[in-house]
């Protein structure tokens, strides 16, 4: 498994943390959001998933990622 | 139809207006949130609900109605 962080910005209450974490799954990733520290963790099978192809999951869903 | 207008602490994101608007619709009243005054404002049929009622179904959906 491979893991990466990023801080995105915008997430406001548990609906956005779900909606991230759901866009996740579909992708064949988990993710588990901070929201406190706005922290997204994505876990994915090593190889299967781009950096790119995550962030653009998650800025579908109307977040920014910023790091 | 009667219309209400009731402050709403707690919504945060347009999920947050989504679900209450959908808690509202699920009573037969349809709701109006304005996020940045915190205002939702239900209209319903007259004499089909209470005022407790609306409190309450908005209070289920996690935010606090304050006046």
């Amino acid at each position: 498994m491979a893991t990466v962080q990023f801080t995105v910005e915008g997430m406001s209450c548990g609906h956005c943390v779900a909606s991230v974490e759901k866009a996740l799954t579909g992708i064949g990733a988990s993710g588990k959001v901070d929201l406190s520290t706005k922290q997204v963790e994505v876990t994915f099978p090593e190889g299967s998933l781009t950096k790119e192809k995550i962030v653009e999951v998650i800025e579908e869903q109307g977040y920014e990622v910023v790091s």
